[in-house]
């Protein structure tokens, strides 16, 4: 398969203003491969506990998503527990058992390890250096990090950043890494260290792609329908980087293109608590928003 | 003159990390007027102390501002100072002297009592109007207000909502007004109290238009040289009104490009101290950094 994500599988509990879920199946390996089969089959590697559902697997694999590379290791899966207060922005954590996770050093399968594009989901910068190694064929992957590896392992995740195409991060990220307030500066900042593209993520405010051929700025699709923001952020890599896996090539246009089927398919997701909307919705739903999103920014 | 504006006309000193810039010509009405006067001819109504400096008087006129409506009172001209610290986000002030804006009571001269496109800046909602009632014809009336007025002034604040065309305010004063947290839902509530357009402006996120139509969201327009933002707000609302003004018309179309316009003016603003920037560019230079925030935010 030409798409890979090694990443998170997770059992989540997640409460907003609008109710809870309790351990639903979550982590940033679903939320990307069930964002990123809208548009091309996905291989998801990850490790999971004894514990994990049949059922999750099954309903994985109906949705297109590989699962030669999942893992089962002796223990439980890893289980995040967060709420989300009013305003929604932020997501406090309540409790994190890293479980097997916290012994993950991921092994491509044979089959996988020509993929062409990868995403490297938020993970210790040493383990995503690890998967990269293991596709050295790859044309395009793109890398997640977090304010923890910002801060503690910054060697490790400068190293990986001379490794990858693409870093995506979000405001506070960009700004944290590179010291600069301006998030234009500090992507630029990002692109002088080793990636050709770096993506910075807004939120409500859309994103910002800086890249070879200057800078690409997109609003966010416009929603007033959030009732679980959790995924956002993966579902965004996942819509971008499967539209871009589909189409087979990357370049500023391309990645414009993919960059607004991320925002499409993550203001899905926020529509409903864990990936519930993300899978009821068909490729024509997000066509039809992507055609309404367009005609609601363009200019000329 | 088709184009007129009521708001302070005012000597500032305003500090950044790029340095201090000590009384020089400001307010809400200038900077609005210098930048809608790239656009069309503009009348600008306010009051001023006999130590208005006539360079600043020939200097507004010799960019087609028309001052038939500034009125000379007996005391200093009103006077603020402020500082921005190093993320530029807020200004903190330092001083504001009201002087003789403390009774600004404005009269419209008769030869701009026709005028069909009006702006009236933040002011107490009970002046803007009277204002409002002096230009019954107005084909399109957009107010600006501030946080003081939402919470000090709301019942004036809302009967001056039910009078004007379309309300301009931050992201903070949407939510403030509206007691929403989601911009748009914000922005629906305002609509749903008077006006028929509400623009929310979100600073380096850009904005939103909401109207009849339906929404429009525009990133702002992506630059990393920031030395002073004061003015930014009313630039904005100066290119969106006097693009509008050149118009002739008000509908959904020419409003985002009126957008586009305000947010090119205001990256053109804050570029140096007071409205320095704003001066030196022609309108060519606004058409080509338009023609290149289309190209860097056009999906297709």
């Amino acid at each position: 398969m030409s798409l890979l994500v090694v990443g998170t599988v997770a059992i989540d509990t997640v409460e907003t203003p609008f109710g809870v879920a309790e351990a639903i199946l979550g982590g940033s390996a679903v939320y990307f491969s069930l964002a990123a089969a809208h548009f091309t089959p996905v291989s998801l590697v990850s490790v999971v506990g004894e514990d994990f559902p049949e059922r999750y697997r099954e309903f994985l694999r109906s949705r297109k998503v590989g699962l030669e590379g999942l893992v089962v290791a002796p223990g439980k899966t890893f289980r995040w527990d967060g709420i989300y207060k009013e305003q929604m922005n932020e997501a406090q954590t309540r409790r994190t058992e890293l479980n097997v996770f916290e012994d993950f050093d991921p092994i491509i399968p044979e089959s996988c390890r020509s993929s062409r594009f990868v995403f490297l989901a938020n993970c210790p910068p040493r383990t995503q250096l690890k998967v990269r190694r293991q596709v050295p064929g790859a044309t395009f992957v793109l890398a997640d990090t977090m304010n923890f590896w910002i801060q503690n392992e910054r060697r490790e995740l400068l190293e990986l950043m001379e490794n990858v195409d693409g870093l995506i991060v979000n405001d506070a990220e960009a700004r944290q890494l590179s010291g600069k307030h301006n998030v234009l500066t500090a992507a630029r900042w990002i692109c002088e260290h080793g990636p050709s593209y770096c993506i910075v993520k807004k939120a409500e405010h859309g994103a910002v792609l800086m890249g070879p051929q200057g800078q690409f700025v997109l609003p966010a699709y416009p929603t007033e329908s959030v009732k679980d923001p959790t995924g956002a952020g993966d579902s965004f890599a996942g819509g971008l980087m499967g539209y871009t896996a589909s189409r087979k090539a990357v370049d500023a246009q391309i990645l414009r293109r993919a960059l607004a089927y991320g925002a499409v398919v993550a203001s899905f997701t926020i529509e409903d608590f864990g990936p519930a909307r993300l899978c009821e919705i068909s490729r024509q739903d997000i066509e039809d928003r992507l055609k309404e999103f367009v005609s609601r920014t363009r200019l000329d």
